[in-house]
């Protein structure tokens, strides 16, 4: 329900100077008294829907409610700075529980030199729902919004898509030092995906007023999409796990091609690699094009909120 | 739990130079890269514990989740920017829900004139979850901290006290405007009380290492308060009440004698009476002192996490 949900609040919302980038983007800009700098994100994760904990360890849970945020972070070549986190936790074995939450993301928040400067932990008779949200800075370049993309542009990709289930959504290392980096680049959009490429595609597609051809053979295909392929058989290909499951946490990017080639070249982000898949097209929508060069339409499929 | 989690936490969280006052106050303030302005703060609420949802329209619960966040902020003399709210709402009716819940909250963010900056909207099988998050800023007087008492303060409380369960606990006004005005006087500490006024000001007297007397016949006791006494007719006094029901939200203040004095006789916050309870003393503890002078050691009694 999040999209209609979104639709009707938009018309709600009354405007206010203070938000330079509002709902919308992976992540708000808000002029905090004349510094236009401060960037915000924030992502409620549930048991049942995100994870589930009788299944999983709490520790990677509580780490992954901290990742999901500093990829949105990452989005928007934003610094990450502090977070907040609130817990709403089931009574029986609540101590125990915040326990390993924290243990899980402190690490986390220590290796992207982000303070924990607060939250709010209680108990209910429910299941546990966990609440971050992170505060970054941006830097001189930048904002990435989702926004800026032309046609004409060539769409890259770090890292592979898919199969997340079999442990990426769990372990993935938010791409907070490679959006960093990539300030430094002419990027004309980003994102992070977390529903789907396809379905993510589409989306900034939307914001950016034009559609996308997808080259299907060039896909950094995840070798967890082959395994769950194989292991699901259930007619899915790897390609189409790779399109639509979700939870890469992986950047897409708008790029002009001539920079596209330097970085494709370059390389700049060391083990993390950067990938064209495509390009930004005038007409909306969504195409695949094949070795041949035949084109499909491509129907935008994910996670839908 | 959440003292005992606080304190285990408390060894565990890393030190960062961003964090100027970490958890443990009503708000963190944090140093976003050279500013030393910004106060965060996090309040979680959940269905069956802090509202019945089937008991009450939800249009006041969205208003209070808001609420009670920019009560923390009025805590630190923070004026508010913007928030983030996160939900988890049940899936049957999660629309209706949502819509009700921002059509409580929207009229209280444009009244403190606070921008809606984003949020996380879910639906999962279980009970209505809200998190919202503030941000505001500290003028240049300012903040209030819980710790800055000494004995030998005044302790001044705005409003009344008690009985908040038959109304006020969900249509309160945070005292923002009030906090705001009370940065041009000399206030040592400062808290909302929002676990029950004997509770939080033990937890003020903690804070600055020092104890406190009460003047019981002093105390503004709500009509609320003698309103609830009466209907439950339980051996409770409205100042047990008074002492510890909690969701108050009004503030509690450490100023020193004389301006204690001008600001009881200024009475500088108009409808919102200022009223001098009592005073911080060396010893730790709370004392009542009734009108024959009489002495008796008081036990911190409220809502515990």
């Amino acid at each position: 329900m999040e999209t209609e949900f979104i639709a009707w609040l938009r018309d709600r919302l009354p405007q206010h100077r203070s938000l330079i980038v509002g709902p919308g983007d992976d992540a708000a800009i808000i002029d905090l008294g004349g510094r236009r700098d401060v960037v915000v994100t924030t992502d409620m994760l549930m048991d049942g829907v995100d994870f589930k904990l009788g299944e999983v360890d709490a520790k990677p849970i509580g780490r992954k409610a901290l990742a999901v945020n500093l990829s949105d972070l990452a989005a928007m070549a934003a610094e990450p700075t502090a977070v907040v986190i609130s817990l709403a936790l089931p009574v029986v074995g609540a101590f125990a529980l915040a326990t390993k939450l924290y243990e899980g993301l402190i690490p986390l928040a220590e290796q992207f030199d982000t303070a924990i400067a607060g939250g709010d932990t209680n108990t209910y008779d429910g299941p546990l729902v966990i609440s971050v949200t992170a505060f970054g800075r941006l830097a001189e370049r930048g904002p990435f919004l989702r926004s800026g993309a032309r046609a004409g542009d060539e769409l890259l990709v770090t890292g592979d898509f898919g199969g997340s289930i079999l442990g990426k959504h769990l372990s993935f290392t938010p791409r907070v030092k490679e959006a960093l980096a990539l300030r430094r680049y002419d990027v004309h959009a980003a994102m992070d995906v977390s529903d789907g490429l396809s379905l993510d595609l589409s989306r900034l597609c939307t914001a950016s007023g034009c559609g996308a051809e997808l080259n299907v053979d060039r896909i950094p295909i995840a070798a967890a999409a082959r395994e769950l392929s194989r292991q699901r058989n259930d007619g899915h290909t790897p390609l189409d796990h790779a399109f639509s499951d979700g939870e890469d946490f992986e950047l897409l990017l708008a790029v002009p091609p001539d920079e596209a080639k330097r970085l494709c070249d370059e390389q700049p982000l060391g083990d993390v690699r950067l990938t064209s898949i495509g390009r930004l097209v005038a007409a909306p929508g969504l195409w695949s094009v094949d070795k041949s060069g035949t084109r499909t339409p491509l129907a935008p499929r994910g996670y839908l909120h």
